[in-house]
């Protein structure tokens, strides 16, 4: 049975546990320790060099990185609803991927570790490239009900527990309508897990 | 004719010159001039809102992000040598699009910003981390000659130019052998494609 690393609080961690609770796969949980350091312990290291989670055990495949862990699932159960193959529609896709990776990691994500676990970082450059994210995700919806294609896909997984969690960065999500709606969109997905701060 | 977006001296459009090159896929090239703030212009906002190069054009459809890039010219010419659709290759590939969109573009490339383009970041952070994403990277090529698969994907060449151009960020590259011997393997793939400072 497929093994998902995780923690409960990470964001990152949630967008796999939400594509596994949707797509109604069965999988073992074991929780990692980021208080007592346990992932950066010589046997996790093994597991994941990068000393992050989550990470996804499949018999001997071992893939870290969400956005990769999300791939993996839709293509192990050729989801192509979830993540189309066609060239402009795959790449469409893609583009979210790599701004879960970077804007919002470099942003909101920073803000909620500073806010939600006491870590020291620049938040107000945190709070301030946030309200730029939130703005052009809301921009993008403004017209739409999901990233792309018309409908759900991991463009929307890989995005959406930073934006749900931006309050808990004191970053306000009420100046975000278009944002609102599609968050209880995605709630109302059959399947729809949730974590605390959600 | 598909258009690119572009500047010279960015690793991201890089990224792309170096696929279309290695495609042999024509193409138009409209250099987008930084210095002057044409990316942030009301013009080139509606074409991206990031407000970044590179962004190609291909008829009606328009893909920002060089990551995403990569995915649609390996999906629209079916390069599945370049990125092959098979689960596991291809999380392990997004795994390196992840690497490259989140730590090598909060390291190196923050860098290279510093020294080679004079802008104000935390250069000592962005080096120190740099060195790890280099150790990572170089322990990775240990017992291979490329990222995945054994053999060139889009995930060496989202990885490449920022990696090649780290000594602009005076982070010196002689401590990873097998980074050194990854880059002269990319070098002499037909019809590569170089940039200044690589």
């Amino acid at each position: 049975m497929m093994k998902l690393y995780h923690t409960e609080l990470s964001g990152n961690c949630h967008k796999v546990r939400l594509m596994l609770s949707l797509l109604q796969i069965e999988h073992e949980r074991v929780l990692i320790d980021l208080a007592s350091g346990e992932h950066k312990s010589a046997n996790f290291l093994e597991i994941n060099p990068l000393g992050q989670v989550p990470v996804l055990m499949d018999g001997d495949t071992l893939i870290r990185d969400s956005q990769a862990i999300l791939v993996y699932l839709t293509r192990k159960y050729e989801r192509e609803d979830w993540l189309p193959l066609e060239a402009e529609s795959m790449a469409k896709v893609m583009q979210w991927l790599s701004f879960a990776a970077n804007e919002i990691n470099t942003s909101l994500f920073i803000a909620r570790l500073h806010f939600r676990f006491g870590m020291d970082f620049d938040w107000e450059t945190a709070q301030q490239k946030g309200k730029q994210v939130l703005q052009i995700i809301d921009t993008h919806l403004q017209d739409r009900n999901w990233l792309e294609c018309n409908s759900a896909t991991i463009a929307d997984i890989a995005c959406y527990p930073y934006v749900g969690l931006a309050p808990e960065g004191k970053v306000a999500l009420e100046p975000y309508p278009n944002i609102l709606a599609w968050i209880d969109h995605i709630k109302q997905l059959p399947g729809y897990e949730t974590m605390p701060g959600l």
